[in-house]
């Protein structure tokens, strides 16, 4: 059994360490509103009182915080990660950030002896209390392979996609595919709408052919019906959008339609919907259309 | 059993009458270039010298055609459908044409006494083989009942989405969808490779999570290693993408990501690749980034 | 002096037909809603009952209508310019319209003995009423030749762009440059009001560079401060802006701007904005961004 | 007559120095390659051997360097302005760079008793060498009107827009307008091209009306002759659309239009065009219209 760090134990992070706690592991848990520890408690693991507290003695520390300057902060901070945990540790940063900031960061990391792994998580709230997400992990072959019956115990899919930031970018890549088609069938729905089409037996069909996507099936009865309760929030896909259109411009790939759909979810973050669900960005294209 | 006029017989509609002469029906096909009716005549099928022969005596009056002009045609040209059919015939068009023409050409072939359902397909050419295409049916309740056990001849998903005209328009969102999905595919394997990720690895944590897609599935691979033969058509989807454009225009329905889609497309059949499968818009984002 | 006859008496038609009369020219006007005619009257013209009435004798028939149909009902309704016209006669259509349906309308025209020419102008109500429209036209050099002294009475600008239908196709690439232009301006304006900017010298500064145009001298004030009386209807613009869209991917033209600046207007409709002023198309940014 | 530091004597500020120099100033240039001082020296200026021995007893400190770090490398890198300059000297930047890192510039060189001014600049190398800049500053009034003199040396059009980072804003408003026409009169151009028409007299007649514009006027004939030497690069404007894509994001304003001709910026680049003049922004068109 493994000693571990769980740093950030929001709607993602909670269920997560309590999965890890539960498996056998001793879990000591940080949040900044500390209320958040009670899950992992509840679940045998300990309610630590600062980064370095939860660090101290950890042979894994996991992240799960919302931003690139949160894991920056977790770091970096004095008392953060980097002056706390011994040599050797195997951090592990499930959060979804900028894949640029990920390799400065595992750089930092290197250098003070410990070993680094970007490892952010698709699959949503649901996926997290399921223990099914998919794991997409940039890192060394070695440090990833020691991580996986941790990770296995946290997904379902659990791939290494390549060295440091390499997780990130398939992160950002996960998140361009899926605002896209939820514009998509946000567009295709409306379309439907507004043709006097019996929208129920048009969703079975798409779904049945070509048309088809994990968009459809998980969001495509609460667009038809408008229940937009979280769920992954707008803001949080606005931010990460954010993060695809400028790694896209770094590398010198075009990418129109991103592009434009990271403007139509700046809308709908603008329109004041940045707390519903994604799929919410249907509404985005029903001002549009004046409805 | 049921004697069965088929007109047109390329692509999808050579298997499709083929599967209805197997399955005991008799079936006159035609097609201006007669040398398509071999595969049907194999099958215990007749070849029909014009539309007029084929539809002489027959009960249903199937048509799979290119586009609107094309079933205008076979309708309303002398000796065509409405001056061969008799009362009562079933006419249905599996061919994927604008909505409103197929509302005005319902009309018409009500007049003369004519039952009418549109039926376009999805499933491609490997959906018309196997027998496996979703059929999305436009019409009166009773028509769609009594061409039922033909259609499910043909596809395993039969939907009855609306009157006349509405099998047309959730064709249309069909492709709307469909040709996003590629475009959002491209992009983001562009992205992936431009970023140096393993994108084995990559596609198949994507396609794990709410990235997944039947696009992905049937056409990522497809994608990373550029094997682009058809397939459906560029070509045929760009003219799907007028339809899709337009039609939501008349309806007053603003879909910017299937507008900027559509011209991605017409730019792959201005570059030359309108004989590539759909899954080679690939080429024309890989022409935006100068690869 | 030259005999005329003038179809269509609205915000544009009447200040025209009005001016031919004040030159010394014999015009018989006629509009659907003959309440229009009083102006025309009043500078010495004369109020037609009918198409043919006014045709009866003309040397030259202009029309100046909204949109394709009207001008293909004009002429080609039982009464009408074709029935009606002697041959030599010389129809100038200031419509804007399809180019297509322009060239097929001149090949009637022709078939009948009559001279065409299109000639649509821009320049809106104020340049009809100041005489100072760019008219641009497509036909044949004589014919432009004969009708250029007529022209230069109504508009600063008489450019022959090339043979029939060249008129249209120039005025739809106005429309495209003019609306992305306002698209633009809106777009730069909320950008700037939302850095808190003094804008109004930022648009002086802005007009005074390579970022200055007609449309900001003329529009930007107009928007700056949300006073949107029409001058050129939004409704107007978006009827431009479809025969634009069709006729580039006529052409296998890619126009990606257009296409995203033609979804805008259409917004704008769909919104109830159909009648203010062209530069509303700022409300829909605004809508847009949650202002 | 004031002593001035002029850092940065690229294509831009070597004309500039000089013309403060010839306008009776005492000007020190440096430039990190040295032989771009000859013009300087040959107007009666002096050639710095580094930015210290150039600030060191100026008034005022001008920059003009390409983007947001080389500005911060100038202002606070060892030796540096911060370091060099006495308390109350005038910096005044005339670079295009983020508005929110001049923001925070100006906060770091109000700290250490100096004045600061941005002061970004339209009209290109042209409007340089012609003194005819225009130019947007952003800062206190105060300092504005102790430095007009000597802007109104450099251009034609200067005027204040607001306080520190408004300069930039407005530049920035600037290039989204700039490159925005450049894309629709490309997207025109290729539409008539495409149709037959006579491109001179359709840009003749399109620049008479509400399409004219700067950019029809500067560029119109380069793009229709495809003569794209420089003038202003596409690398830069790329630079400068990014400014625009991030502050605009920032600022919470969707702005589509924008976002789009970014990414066809970035193509441009993509497709090695980042030498030749914005105006060649036309080739990405027509490479997308397969041409």
């Amino acid at each position: 059994m493994t000693t571990i760090a769980f740093l950030g134990l929001g709607i993602m992070g909670s269920p997560m360490a309590v999965h890890l706690a539960e498996a056998g592991h001793t879990v000591a848990g940080y949040n900044r509103t500390p209320d958040k520890t009670a899950p992992l408690v509840a679940a045998g693991g300990r309610a630590a009182t600062s980064v370095a507290d939860a660090v101290h003695g950890a042979d894994v520390v996991a992240i799960m915080v919302p931003d690139s300057p949160d894991v920056r902060a977790v770091l970096t901070d004095p008392g953060g990660v980097l002056d706390s945990a011994a040599p050797g540790t195997l951090v592990t940063d499930f959060s979804s950030i900028r894949p640029d900031v990920t390799v400065e960061l595992a750089g930092l990391a290197r250098e003070q002896g410990l070993r680094y792994l970007d490892a952010p998580v698709s699959g949503g709230e649901a996926g997290a209390k399921a223990a099914t997400l998919s794991i997409m992990v940039g890192g060394d072959g070695a440090d990833v392979a020691s991580a996986r019956p941790l990770l296995e115990t946290l997904g379902r899919t659990v791939v290494h996609v390549g060295p440091s930031g390499s997780g990130q970018t398939v992160k950002a890549a996960n998140q361009l595919v899926v605002a896209g088609n939820i514009a998509l069938l946000a567009e295709a729905l409306l379309f439907l709408e507004a043709h006097g089409v019996d929208t129920t037996a048009a969703l079975e069909v798409l779904g049945g052919g070509l048309a088809g996507s994990a968009v459809l099936v998980q969001k495509g009865e609460k667009m038809r019906t408008r229940s937009f309760d979280p769920g992954f929030r707008i803001a949080l896909h606005h931010k990460d959008l954010g993060i695809v259109v400028d790694a896209a411009r770094a590398a010198g790939v075009v990418t129109p339609v991103a592009a434009l759909v990271a403007q139509l979810m700046a809308s709908a973050v603008a329109a004041g919907d940045g707390g519903l669900d994604h799929s919410a960005l249907l509404r985005t294209l029903e001002r549009l259309s004046g409805r």
